[in-house]
């Protein structure tokens, strides 16, 4: 009897000023209205200091490919991994097509970040997307945007940057919200764009005490509660490792666990790991099939100057139809 | 060894004025004190445009009934919802007798929700319980006040209006404390009084992208968080629908989990799951004498002028008394 | 691929101000930097009203002993305690050696709480710890605060009392980390610092209307968010209490659960529960190797002056080292 308007129903008009807390004075615009989705179902660590695996990175099926400086690198091979990253970006050797691009700098606290900054920063050519890891406060951001108006005040951009951030301990989980409000004030100025969470898990479990396990029940708070803030800031939300790399299974169950939470891609360590998540984040065939339909009948509307219009029965609104949007983008890379 | 004052022992006195942040200067004080217990183990969705199921309600055994003219009811007959439920309230000709007469307006942003309460509200019989869908910020429920001020400002009341609030986004969600905090100080002076949160599992599951399951794990953060803020602002607490309406095992299995982690009802899509939903969230029998005995034990030392008194080993506070009326108040409904 | 830096990569420097929240102007520095670790895994309730209870604490072998003025106390013995565990502190009758020798007060708003802590804080020897039950808000500490510095003002003070706080209600769940940071603002100053919170599950239920069961399942929010805020604020996290006391095997479960999510420590309503607690809740043999391997390598680096230093590949910093100095404290405890 309750109107059955699940994939549909919210409401006519949605506001574009959206504050998430009475006690927040300013506003943010959801910055998400235009910008291009870039899918990052499997997100893969590559460090940036081994050249063999730098090699491997065309032969790599992962969509998001993350060039790391950070927990991939030792210390001894953090001024390599960065000459490498800046190397392979300045000359564009490695074939990255069809994949995201992305370099992992060092946290803000490590004392590398900068450095790391400035090295990357200084190729020819930009990534679309970089990762901060360890982000704990606000005025991590803050201190990041910083660096970054300052590193590419000379250089024009065609786009900003996509901005990652990493939730990886107790403290940057019970101020997510207030991370997430100050990097999408931050958005509107800065030369980044933040577009997703990463759940830092392992680095989470160390800092609360707990034990990992297989089942991650010991995380149920931890990741239900990245999924919740990210979702309404409108980001991505990237879901934990699974660490035993030789369980498929398992990891499929994971992965299928994750994306039923609400999580819109995985971490995974090992190229094995990438079908299987892949698989897990992408849309079934009906959804794609929904969401084409919804985006033409959008278009159509759209130049009969109509507004607010019913699909299916359903009211359809800007929300909506970014997701019908990301879903056809999400369906183009998974079947190509 | 440890005091098994577990049913009763919150100390001698509790404070009426209650912070719930540091942060935030108004006190509220819960306004829950005298207040008679409306039952809402079952709430039941009609929706408002539809005559053979309005016919029904005196065969319904929920003890809410929701006279809806949102998610249940089409764009093309809202005017139609409307004006079949001001007819009814109006004419009274619906015997609404041992149930919560109550109203499902639209949401405040979809645009529909003054027109909504305009035709409603000039009826002239008004419904006990209106309720507001889509509460995502503070800012609608003054928006709301405002509307109901001044639609109501020629009538005098003999009672306000219970409010009932749906969350049904990560928004929502996030902001749900100040969402309360901000309906208990408006019900100090507008015509409602803010009584229950209903979780709205499925808008709330398309909003983060979530996919319901029948065990609801995906859930677990959200329905536990919602109990947690409805509770310590004293608040009816509204589970979930199961979608399966044909399980009812699923159902009974889902209901007693939820009246088990706090809850006080629960939301059914079809009368068949009426009865289930209600006898797990009756109290068993044990503590409705536990109950009888206590408000006959507060009664007397009322007479005597007595304050802090114990009963069965125990210290009797407010809050205790009060829940020990709402079992009453419950078992009455359940039994007769 | 990523990073094996599990055990140990929070970076090079962990910023020693930290702010949970953006929205707070005051900083806190974390006050754990030079503490002694006071291992309390297994938490046991002796009333302090029970002379033959008292007299066996010598033969218990939990590592923390609370003489408890509160739930395990009828309100017609309230006096009896107060002086007995007055008297008990104050001639040092009853062995504690190996113990955390401890106290829990009346709460706040019980109206008792004063008057127990002027008495037993008359005894000749102070109590190394105290517990304040019920903690609703920060303002609940503010109190206790002044009333400690006007009780003790004449006392020198060795060291500080220990605190340990309750959560048990929605509403202080919902402002824990209210609570916390307040309490360790208070911890600067008043002659107390904040050491550990409890998760009073029983009270906790019964505000939120819960039904307690053996799997606890109703409560995985609550506790994990406990657990979180505890670690956000470098406390000490106690879990809930077994009810069921003559299972064994349902203990250890809940125990390895708990001891798997964060936290260090347990509450036991029998002294047959202890053993298998502090089992559950002691580090594991390959933990202790790994902290004793690193201590030994901070101390040579401190010696030769040097600051940041790898060890096992990964950068040590404060939190890990800390980590590894209470894990070593753990294991003398467990081991003697």
């Amino acid at each position: 009897m309750l109107g059955m308007l699940r994939q549909g129903g919210r409401g006519l008009v949605k506001c574009v000023v959206r504050r998430v807390s009475a006690s927040t004075s300013s506003k943010h615009q959801s910055p998400v209205g235009e910008r291009r989705y870039i899918p990052r179902r499997a997100v893969l660590y590559v460090p940036g200091s081994d050249d063999r695996k730098l090699l491997k990175i065309p032969s790599l099926a992962a969509d998001c490919i993350v060039l790391d400086c950070e927990d991939g690198v030792a210390l001894s091979m953090k001024d390599a991994a960065r000459s490498k990253i800046r190397h392979a970006l300045h000359t564009q050797a490695i074939d990255f097509s069809g994949k995201d691009c992305s370099v992992r700098f060092n946290s803000v606290e490590s004392g590398l970040c900068e450095e790391d900054m400035r090295e990357v920063l200084s190729a020819r050519h930009l990534p679309p997307t970089v990762h901060l890891p360890k982000v704990d406060s606000p005025e991590h951001l803050a201190w990041f945007a910083d660096k970054l108006r300052t590193l590419l005040a000379t250089r024009p951009l065609q786009d900003k940057l996509r901005l990652v951030i990493f939730t990886e301990s107790a403290e940057s989980l019970l101020c997510l919200p207030d991370i997430c409000r100050r990097g999408l004030e931050l958005s509107k100025d800065a030369p980044f764009l933040l577009d997703a969470i990463v759940f830092g898990s392992d680095d989470f479990c160390a800092d609360i005490g707990a034990t990992r396990t297989n089942e991650a029940k010991e995380l149920l708070f931890a990741r239900q509660y990245v999924v919740t803030v990210a979702k309404a800031f409108k980001l991505q939300a990237i879901d934990l490792v699974y660490i035993d790399y030789k369980d498929l299974e398992g990891l499929r169950r994971q992965s299928e666990e994750g994306a039923g939470m609400g999580f819109t891609g995985k971490q995974v360590i090992h190229p094995g790991q990438v079908a299987v998540v892949q698989a897990a984040f992408s849309p079934p065939p009906h959804k794609v099939e929904w969401a084409a339909a919804l985006v033409e009948a959008f278009e159509h509307h759209q130049k009969e100057g109509k507004g607010a219009f019913s699909f299916r029965g359903n009211m359809i609104d800007m929300p909506l139809l970014l997701q019908a949007r990301n879903i056809l983008q999400l369906a183009a890379v998974t079947t190509k």
